[in-house]
């Protein structure tokens, strides 16, 4: 049985995560959705909030598992016996922090693998962060996101505009 | 009658600014360069200043004006009837970044065109952010903005050593 | 009266340059789509040929005029008393290329404008060659060049085959 | 039961498609090597050579097997009832022709899957067309290939020399 | 006499910044690492240890000399009569960035050359960010920094979280 | 004494070219441009006159000779006891193929260094095949190579016509 892995921030998750995870769920046996806890940058929404709108999205994907999780990547895999971590890549993907990653996973974990699958053209342009700007300057997500994660964003627009002052350092 | 604007943080202004905001007065009936007021990241002129230094600089320029803008560009466009907005480009753009903005720009209002200038050669590695980072440091800047932003950047070097060891987070 | 030039090879014409053709043509009084006599590769279609296939293409384009041209394409644009360059930029555009065109034309040509669209999402991966490449394996290219342009690439496909083996240097 | 293909023109195999082979015959039930017969270059070996080839170098793996192709390789995949297409990536690598390829494949064959592998470190500078450079050079190339594979480059070397000046096209 | 600066900020000096102080060393008759005082971003480390580590660690290079600076090094080079400047370039490098600043200190000393030298394969991906990043995470250093900068990292665990958490402006 | 070797295939210098020269020859006690006799692609120039348009050139830098290699460009440093490879880059370099070749050769000749320097703002558009693409469209490229290589590529341009039909393979 392989078990895959699909790490990410999800913060929101966006209809470009969800068309990755469709897609990697039927190429594995088991896909785990791991949420990272505290990502190396400021979140918007609590890990409880993003794994409650990634289990919400995810509920028609019956071999799809959506969990927290800290630390190194690798270990967490380790634990749960996985054997693939899914990547979604974009051509606006940082395609050098991608391969400084995956090299650094390989490197100290031979036995894992990295699985790239390519985001479809209508989602190469998109990303949490284009999300949360759009958002935040008023525009409309609805084609972007599923609609309870819109109405998650809408609610917390207050919090987003505090954050990205509090980004701009004094 | 074609209405462009140039937005931007103009933070300062620089002189590859102005080299694009001159070209594209010759391409457009009118043009405006639309400040944005609160740019997703620290800045060092109050919009009231970068609205004076763009003034002065764009003087001789008499079909363009300066103006504030908040909220997202295309908003801006459909109030002052413009249908199209003008960005710069430079070799070291971030090009990925142009790419999304323009792609979502164009799903939210099919009707407004983006139209991208190329930097001249002499100016394709300047940056409001190059400049800010040579003053910071002592270096001389008159070749790369108009005199009177160089005086103003210059009275301003404390608060700009404040923003970068704010930007350090901590 | 701002007159602009689109160039190309035009071998054969696709949605995407149709595309940026459309849009240009709001933007500007008269646009002349300029089809490269010689470009520098192995041209598939006849100079006429490709004049053919894009006058009917853009029949209903009524300020838009198809001419062939050789030569720089700044000598053309004076003759024409053209102020303007349209290029279509894609993510996958040789943006180096771009750029060493573009300026060496300012170079050469400083009150001629180059003026870049960004090609819309759907056609971001479309191009001539690969239109061509489709077709030459045997697939489907109906939703990347007019029916007219698919007719006649079917019709070409022992020319292109005999091209690529050509350019296989043997 | 998911069948991968993994297609390439293997002209000759690296070290580094092997490297590849070796990690995506773990990740899926069956591997097929698809060697394309007529790729749209200049090829050294017949098709039998690359075939007899990569047949030896993938003796050891037992679910792995290699076949000669033409034409889409999404029919291929049909034919084969194969799920899924192997890519290796490395920072080298033409990643919008990748991308180009992908989203093609993906719009005319939405129901296969591209799933790309990076190279690992060592391998990142490796291709056949270096192999081929190196070696006709007078330069060693026993790391970067198998041992029959540097015998039969080296038998070849006046046909690559053949080759080289064919392609200056004079 | 040729006296050559490599600057950097060596928060931590990883093996892959010895490699390049190795290889430079060999090229000039003397070398002036130069430690910067209060880069434009977090450091972990002070000036005092960052130097204090370097130091060690280039013991056994006789002619490499480990200083400190701020301000415009191309100041500081001309203090130093130092005729180049080093840098290390890593397929993963900011190319933008260093073109920024290699153009711009050329134009405000045409004097000081700056020579770039080419990470070898191993250490392509490795930076002084990632191997914090992997720390902080748990991972395992020791094959990407010397033994004693390891140590000292490990030290600075506490201190490495609490600049990650401060960076994320909240 | 460091002996220092900048190879090219200089079909013809340019501008750029000298410019690269000239700096490295202050850098280095000794320079050899070594010219590529037989590059692995068409040139315009016999390896002849590239010499000597490349003498005629240089022979104001002192420290400087020109003269022909073939074969692998280590092997012809350890002939001359040469310990450096020049290389200038440009932002419109293939990095991907720098590196590639920096690597490999590495791999080979440890004992060599490779050592970039990045072309002046002027220069980042210049190359041999933009010289010669301008030339035969019958635009001037007096500012772009030194007066005896203007005349001698004006004297070409029929050879230069012959092997860009000669490239379309057809």
């Amino acid at each position: 049985m392989t078990v895959a892995v699909y790490p990410g921030s999800f913060d929101p998750v966006t209809n470009g995560h969800l068309d990755i995870a469709g897609r990697a769920a039927k190429l594995f046996d088991r896909l785990i959705l791991a949420v990272f806890e505290t990502p190396p940058k400021a979140v918007l929404f609590s890990v409880q909030e993003r794994l409650d709108m990634l289990r919400l999205a995810c509920a028609p994907l019956h071999n799809v598992q959506v969990e927290a999780f800290s630390g190194l990547i690798i270990d967490y895999c380790r634990r749960e016996r996985a054997q693939v971590i899914v990547r979604g890549l974009r051509m606006t993907s940082d395609f050098e922090r991608e391969f400084e990653m995956a090299l650094m996973n390989k490197s100290l974990a031979p036995e894992i693998e990295v699985v790239c699958l390519m985001a479809r053209t209508e989602y190469q342009f998109l990303s949490s962060s284009l999300v949360k700007e759009v958002a935040s300057l008023g525009g409309s997500i609805d084609n972007l996101v599923p609609p309870h994660v819109a109405s998650a964003l809408q609610a917390k627009l207050p919090r987003l505009k505090e954050i990205q002052s509090g980004q701009k350092g004094g």
